[in-house]
């Protein structure tokens, strides 16, 4: 990475902690702040709407960005990449604008109850108001291997006749865990349609939704150097016509009828009302510093800490890993670790490391304590999450102070 | 107003065109641009999910922008105050959250077809939605009056005892009519529930949601000096526990059961996933900004501008203003003037408006074009908008140039 990349997160520049939350939101870059800031002194307008040049230059500009977005996840097409108004959004995207219109009784949805909860409660509420009317659908839960990967044998055998869609996180947000599916490649009913939760991919290792087979997919631009209040969902159009409107209201892509709303075109049909317009050029300056710091580059950078990171918890006695790149027999990792410690509760453990300066999340993770399943990761740990920004040296830091409240919690 | 009060609005500082599309969006004061400059620069983190500083002191300022917003809008309790992605996802919300959840066959809901998109599109999403599971519910629509205000005599004339909610603008997005529905307090079955759409009211006139006796009220935060991105979406107490989640994840007030999602709390039932933190951030400087101007001399402002508007306008041959305070028997108005000019499409007015450095709003303004209603305002025209930034010798200058340009076209 360029010597002088810290710079570039002025955040990070000022501060003596060490970040190591990038998991939970990332940090941002000049060129983010500075569009953002812009946009607000600078002729503010709202898009889509005004004739009058602040206006219209706006819409070229969003519309640009939805270019360069779908080249970026490796969409065929940008009406197939919708702005929503974050991850959580763009998954319930999929529940009501998808699933509340399609699905039919006995239908079946295969999911992780150990995925984060924006992958696990929009499910279960799109079952309470299916039930609501008359109509029954099955989550069907799906294992997660030691590796933090969704079990695939496992899929494959609970997927049945009335399987529908099935959801995953591409990359796990706590065990650090990348999912594919492509051992089922060839394997499933082509009808099945495959939802992939990039959430913690996006911006760490390259993602190609037309490669992974994706029907849809869901970023967040602030866990990729973006802010928060944007997201995209990525919704193959071979699913369009199976789709009803999403929080309708102003340029929607719909008519009205006696019926309700006509869909007319997407992606409007799924962003109604005002854009996040400064969320959504934000995201297109992140793109360009992604794109200009390299994804690949970003992965092995974030590759090489995890295995450093790995490495110097591995020997502490009494600490354990969550699932995940710790358990692989080759050389992976994605920039997040989760580990407990003995004698020393996660929550009590990040406090610590929070006096000593180091910025970790601990508790759940947003995974859902109550999940109906046997593998919900309903314990509390640490996770250790990094960016680009983050070094060896803090990771050789890290680990040496986690080594020392070991040694006096024994 | 201060003498110096456009240099607290830099987009408007360095611009030599006037900005008459307050109603579109607002200009951003410098304390809103420096505190979402400040989020983004320094100490950037989530809410509500780390447990170090930089996370929990932002959990705080969150706590107490929930706080100031129940103040400012006269909610009794913070729990009835709920962050959205902006107005329309609040309208939405209603819509999904309690629609969906407790409508029964037969129930009819009073709307009125000349409302903003975002206050007719979510009712006929639900109708389909219903209609799809074999429930059929009523919109019935209502009139609005030569002044641009709901017609409260059509309303009562149209309340059944299968009326279960009235929807309403506050503030008419085109007329600039201001609806209270206060002729018909005492007149009403208390059981049916009242929904005001604030989007143009909030920061221009002092709203007082308790005053108004809305159970739901809705505000878009970008047209009260905030970001766009971020709404307030007021749910009075007496409805909580009707309500089912809308767009749940992460941190969502609920818990898993068999039957899907089983509410917890609000207002997190309503708010699943990660805040527009800056965006929230951004409302809560936007609100100090406007209790320091004070909303009742910012709406006193906004009437003076608006009646010399109309004063200008009302001479020139062939100009006929929508509905509204030009139609008014006494001195009011709210900020907002519609109308058409003889000779000349709306569209190419507002372009030749545009190119002389007036920035005004042409065309539907986001109202329904096929509404299916008498009364929908299907007609193109020209909307002025105002705020606190604009000066009374503004107003001369476009309706001396509106008087020229009508000249020209006759």
């Amino acid at each position: 990475m360029p010597p002088d990349l810290r710079k570039l997160f002025p955040a990070l520049a000022e501060s003596t902690e060490i970040y190591l939350d990038s998991a939970a939101t990332t940090q941002k870059p000049l060129p983010v702040i500075e569009t953002i800031h812009r946009y607000h002194s600078s002729r503010t307008a709202n898009a889509g709407r005004g004739t009058y040049p602040w206006a219209t230059s706006l819409s070229t500009r969003l519309s640009r960005i939805r270019d360069r977005t779908a080249a970026f996840i490796g969409a065929e097409h940008p009406d197939e990449v919708v702005f929503t108004s974050g991850a959580t959004a763009a998954l319930n995207a999929v529940t009501l604008s998808w699933g509340l219109a399609v699905l039919e009784d006995g239908d079946e949805i295969l999911y992780s109850p150990a995925d984060h909860a924006s992958n696990v409660h929009p499910w279960h509420h799109l079952r309470g108001l299916l039930a609501r009317f008359g109509r029954r659908i099955e989550l069907v839960p799906y294992r997660v291997t030691a590796l933090g990967e969704a079990d695939t044998a496992d899929i494959l055998a609970k997927v049945t006749p009335r399987t529908r869609l099935i959801t995953t996180s591409h990359l796990h947000h706590v065990y650090g865990g990348l999912t594919t599916l492509e051992e089922l490649r060839g394997l499933l009913d082509p009808a099945i349609l495959l939802c992939f939760d990039c959430s913690q991919s996006g911006g760490h290792v390259p993602v190609d939704v037309t490669a992974l087979g994706a029907d849809f997919a869901i970023f967040a631009a602030h866990k990729m150097f973006g802010a928060p209040g944007t997201g995209i969902l990525y919704c193959h159009r071979r699913v369009h016509d199976r789709l009803v409107p999403f929080l309708p209201g102003g340029n929607s892509g719909v008519l009205v009828s006696e019926a309700g709303l006509v869909p007319e075109a997407m992606p409007a049909l799924l962003e109604g009302g005002t854009h996040n317009v400064p969320g959504v050029l934000a995201l297109g300056s992140a793109l360009e510093v992604l794109e200009s710091l390299d994804v690949g580059a970003i992965a092995a950078h974030n590759r090489e800490l995890t295995l450093r990171l790995i490495d110097g918890l591995r020997p502490i006695r009494g600490l354990e890993f969550l699932p995940g790149p710790a358990y692989a027999s080759c050389a992976v990792g994605y920039g997040i670790v989760s580990f407990t410690l003995d004698g020393i509760s996660a929550t009590d453990l990040g406090f610590v490391l929070s006096e000593l300066g180091f910025l970790v999340r601990t508790g759940l993770h947003c995974t859902v304590a109550d999940a109906p399943a046997a593998d919900a990761g309903s314990d509390d740990s640490v996770r250790v999450s990094t960016h680009v920004y983050n070094t060896a040296d803090e990771i050789d830091r890290f680990t040496k102070c986690v080594m020392t409240i070991a040694e006096e919690v024994r």
